[in-house]
This record gives C-alpha cells, structure tokens and sequence, in this order.
C-alpha cells in the first residue's frame, strides 16, 4: 500500500510505463470500513505482486451510498474503468439493484456480508433488518460499551509511555519493553478494542516504576524483538526525529540495542509469569492477537484460546 | 455488545431463564479481525433482537487456527453447540478441509473472503499465494506505511486536548469542538489510518491557540452535536470522573451545555471553511468516514467523494 492519493490508474514510473493499475471499487451504505477491512486483507493474497511487482491495484472507496442513483452512477463508472465492485448494501433492494446493474453492464461483483447475514438469519431463526446503519428511525445506542471504549483511549493515551505509573493498578493490561517495541501504537490498537493498557518502556540504566511490581503479573506482557530489526528501526526513527549523530549512535548502535534487550531480557527472567512476545515481523494486529489470546485464555471454557463476546 | 468475559450460553436473569444464545464461532489462521469486523456488522443487522430482545449471540474468536488438526477440534466443538462457523482461511486446502468437515458434522458455515479473493483472482488474473498472514516465509514488509500509521498515532497522542499547539501546521486534519463531542477518540481512530491529527478544544472563555487560525484551512473540522445529548453523555461522563456537585452542575447542565455550543457555534460561522460535522447519534468510525470523505474530497477526479488507494 502507498500513497493514498494517486488515483491515476496509469503511471509512468521514471519514464517507463508500467502495467495499467486495475480498479477495484468499494461501496457501501455505511462507512465502508468492513469492504476496506475485507479487500485489504484479501489483497493480501496478492503482496507477491502488488504495486512493484506487475499487478497494482487501485481502490476506491465510496460510502454512504445510500439511493439507487449514486449507485447507479458508481456503476457506470466501474464499467468504463473495467473495475471490480465489492460492496456492502443493507437494504435487500439496493443489494439486488446493485447485482442486477453490475450484470447489464458487465461489471464483476461480490457482496461482501450478505452471505453471512443469510447465515446469521437462518441461524438465528429472525430476518436482518434490511436497514443501513446510519437509517433515520436506528436510535443510536449509547450504550455501556461505546463509553467503556472510549474511557479505555482516554486512560491509555494519558499513560503512554510509563507515564502516570500509579495509575497501573488500573489498567487491564500493561506492556513493556525497550524502545521501538510498539508499545504504543500496540497499546492504542488495543484500547480501541476497549482495553484499558498502560505502556512502561524499559530504558538501561533507568529504574522501572515499583508499582509495576505490585499489580497483578498475569496483566503485564514483556515485548522482545531481535536486535538487528530494532537496530534498523531505531535507525529509520533516529533520522525521522533528527537526532545529532552522537545521540544517534546510542540509540541505534548494535552494542547497545543488544545490551539494552539483554537488560530487558533480565526483568523479564525475574518476572516469569509476564508472558514475552516477540514482535519481530509482526504486524501491530497481529501482537494484539497473541496477547488478547493470552490475556482471555485464563477464562475460558474450551481446550483452543478464545476471545468470546455476548451480543 | 455487552461484557466479553461472559461465555456461559444459557443465563439466569434475575431468576428468569432467557432463550439460550446461539453461537456463532469465528476462526482464522491470522488474526481473526476480519471475520470479527464482518460479524460485528452483520450482526448491526440483528441490533433489534440481540442481548435484551430475545435473541442473544457468543461470539468466540479463535485466532491462528492453521493446521487442521486444530480446526477439526473446533469444527467438532461447534457442533456440539449447534454454533454457526465464520472462517477466514488462506490455505485453499485448509479452506476446503473446513467445509467438507462442516458438511460432515451439519455445521453451517460461510467462507468470509474465499469469494472476494476469487473475484480479485479473476479481475487482476494472477493466482492467490495461499498463505495465511504469519507464514513463515512470508517477510514482513517495513513499509513506508507501516511507519507512517505508528508516526501518525504517535503525532496525535502528543496533540491531545489542545496541547503543543505551535505543532498544528504539521497535523494532516485538525478537530476542534466543545467537551465531550468526541475529539479524542475520533483523533486516535483516524490516527490508525495513518493521519496525524491534532484536537483543539472549545472552552467557553478560553481563547482558542492562534496558530489555528494560521493552518491551512482546508485541514480544520468543527464538531456539533444535540444540546440535550451532550447533557447526558456530560452527566455520565461527571459521573465517571467523579466530579463534585457544583463542577458536574456547571459542565452538564442545559444552560451551560447550550451556551457552550452557541459560543463554539459563533467560533465555525467566523471560519465558514471548516466544515462542521454533527456527531449526534453517529459512531466514531461514521464520523471518521464523513471526514476522510470531506478531506480526499478535493482531490478528486470522480463526481463521487472517495478515498482512493494504490495497493
Ligand atoms: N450497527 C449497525 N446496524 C445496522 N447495520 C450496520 C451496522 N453496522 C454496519 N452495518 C451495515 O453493515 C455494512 C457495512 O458497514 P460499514 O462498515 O459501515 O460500511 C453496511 O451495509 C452497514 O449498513
Ligand atoms: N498481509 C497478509 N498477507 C497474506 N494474507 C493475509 C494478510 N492479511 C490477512 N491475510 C489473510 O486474510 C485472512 C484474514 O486475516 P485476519 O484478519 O488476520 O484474520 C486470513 O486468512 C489471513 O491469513
Ligand atoms: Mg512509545
Ligand atoms: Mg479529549
């Protein structure tokens, strides 16, 4: 994925012209964020080659498409592009509609939920309601968990990095690890998930807070990651910050990063109920998962870790 | 979405038994928020008989399912329960093992992406690789992007509530409004899609930084919302912090509320180029989605607002 802005679906890269990039365009009545979430993942599928590697892709993301015209249009549009169309339509006769016009004009399409939203419906024995999530009449519900979320960004922005230690008795669950770990944007991924997290950086030759030490270990999990990836991160972060040559080498200098992970190894060993997680090659949602399977795993029923909600 | 500790699936309320909630497990051989993301929209659907109105569901995700052994304990565990299976698979082998086991044992199930990669096959005529996320194999790509979203997270917790403001000509987007319309969390959602953003509060009688006034102001947004909503979610929120009697009575009550917003409403009619976003009753990421919308609106070629990406 890179810049979001280009939408030239033909480019010249240096003076040679490279394959014409194929559309794909994402409609939805709603956000769009499910079809984002979706064709992101699949294109997954397709990194060997993507962008650099003869098969770029553009998307286009159209939401709040909620009137047969605006559909109608994108359609159209899609066709003359020779786009692929995913969408996602609550109401069954805008879904219908869009099936139907993709077929007249020859515009390859999939929907996205409306398999699942079939099987829910058999499964729960009750029809969906047809109704886009933004339809006049849906009150909002302001519910219990929209505000525990937000209180849970809240509390974990203000204890970003070891900040405010005497609140970690508060948080559910405490990260720690030497710099460029990604406690942070680790801890944020996770608040949004409605998880209150404190981050506590471990620096060499800095005392960690003794609080750390007496609040529940099954909530803390240590970070590691091999040293020559921290090394080049903390290279790419040196420069991007402007750090003068002399602090740089510090902090990004073989020597130390590995002294520095051998300290943090040395708290993790005193602390060995602290699960460590290595980070190395891991996508921040990707740590999140091994840690909200860890983090759920003592209460659970089955054999497999699992992360169950009630709706 | 209430509690996500609770998986017991029969429920003694107050002494009255409930219907018995159905199941609904979701397993993928990466992180397992895809299939959630797409559940959690389809069962939008549901909203009007979930939890309180007779039909309640578990979820249970399961996360890094990638041989088949797992799987199959799974797939024999959700028909025991008579749950309905939502999987997200790479490995076509894996993908086909799930359905014919699903067959097998009369669990209904649905292959969340299996279709849309199909179609992304056929419209860019190259083959999926098959590998789940965390294949071995598979090098983790330190994008430009990667960094560029943990750049953008870590931008925009540092300009929470209005602080640095000498640092607002660096955010991509600005929010500003009064208390408790939503800045923070909206700041940290569009943060994790890779934009720095900055929030400015409206307080009554606090001058506003100056060097708001100087950005750009294209990047700036306002946010309203009901007089008699933001009452009520200040009261719960007095609530949570504890406030004493004559602050709470000051920050939530109507008279306060509505002067608030007429002085915020007074500050958006001297910039008529903000554009001003009411958030009653929207959901942060529908907020999210009018902004992003608004924001990439400019540089279009379509009639349509987009947001457009090269993959
Ligand atoms: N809370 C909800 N209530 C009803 N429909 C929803 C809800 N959330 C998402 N949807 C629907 O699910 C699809 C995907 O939503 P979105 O991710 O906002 O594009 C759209 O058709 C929405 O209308
Ligand atoms: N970057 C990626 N490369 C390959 N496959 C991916 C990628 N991201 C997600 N997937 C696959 O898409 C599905 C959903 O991923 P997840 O949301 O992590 O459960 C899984 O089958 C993953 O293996
Ligand atoms: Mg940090
Ligand atoms: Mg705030």
């Amino acid at each position: 994925l890179s810049s979001d802005t280009d939408v030239s679906d033909n480019d010249v890269v240096e003076g040679v012209e490279v394959r014409v990039a194929k559309s794909i365009y994402m409609v939805s009545d709603g956000t769009g964020w499910t079809a984002e979430h979706c064709v992101n993942a699949a294109l997954g599928q397709f990194d060997y080659c993507l962008v650099d590697h003869g098969c770029p892709v553009n998307t286009h993301l159209f939401s709040g498409i909620d009137d047969a015209e605006k559909l109608v249009e994108i359609i159209k549009q899609a066709a003359k592009q020779g786009a692929l169309l995913v969408y996602t339509l609550a109401d069954p006769s805008m879904a219908v509609y869009a099936k139907q016009a993709c077929k007249l004009w020859s515009v390859r399409c999939t929907d996205v939920l409306g398999p699942i939203i079939e099987e829910i419906a058999s499964h729960l024995e009750v029809s969906p309601s047809g109704l886009p999530r933004g339809a006049s009449g849906r009150n909002f519900p302001l519910s219990e968990e929209y505000f525990r979320r937000i209180e849970a960004v809240e509390f974990t922005i203000k204890q970003d990095d070891g900040a405010c230690p005497q609140n970690l008795a508060k948080a559910d669950i405490i990260l720690t690890g030497v710099s460029r770990t990604g406690k942070t944007p680790l801890s944020i991924y996770l608040a949004q998930k409605g998880y209150k997290v404190a981050n506590v950086p471990i620096v060499m030759g800095v005392e960690m807070p003794k609080t750390l030490f007496k609040v529940d270990e099954n909530k803390v999990f240590g970070l590691t990651i091999n040293p020559v990836v921290l090394k080049n991160i903390r290279k790419a972060r040196a420069r991007t910050l402007g750090f003068g040559s002399e602090a740089r080498s510090n902090y990004s200098e073989m020597d130390h990063v590995r002294q520095e992970l051998e300290f943090a190894g040395r708290i993790f060993a005193e602390n060995p109920v602290w699960p460590v997680i290595d980070v190395t090659g891991k996508a921040i949602e990707e740590t999140a998962a091994v840690i909200l399977r860890l983090y759920h795993d003592r209460k659970q029923k089955f054999t497999m870790p699992t992360i169950s909600k009630r709706y």
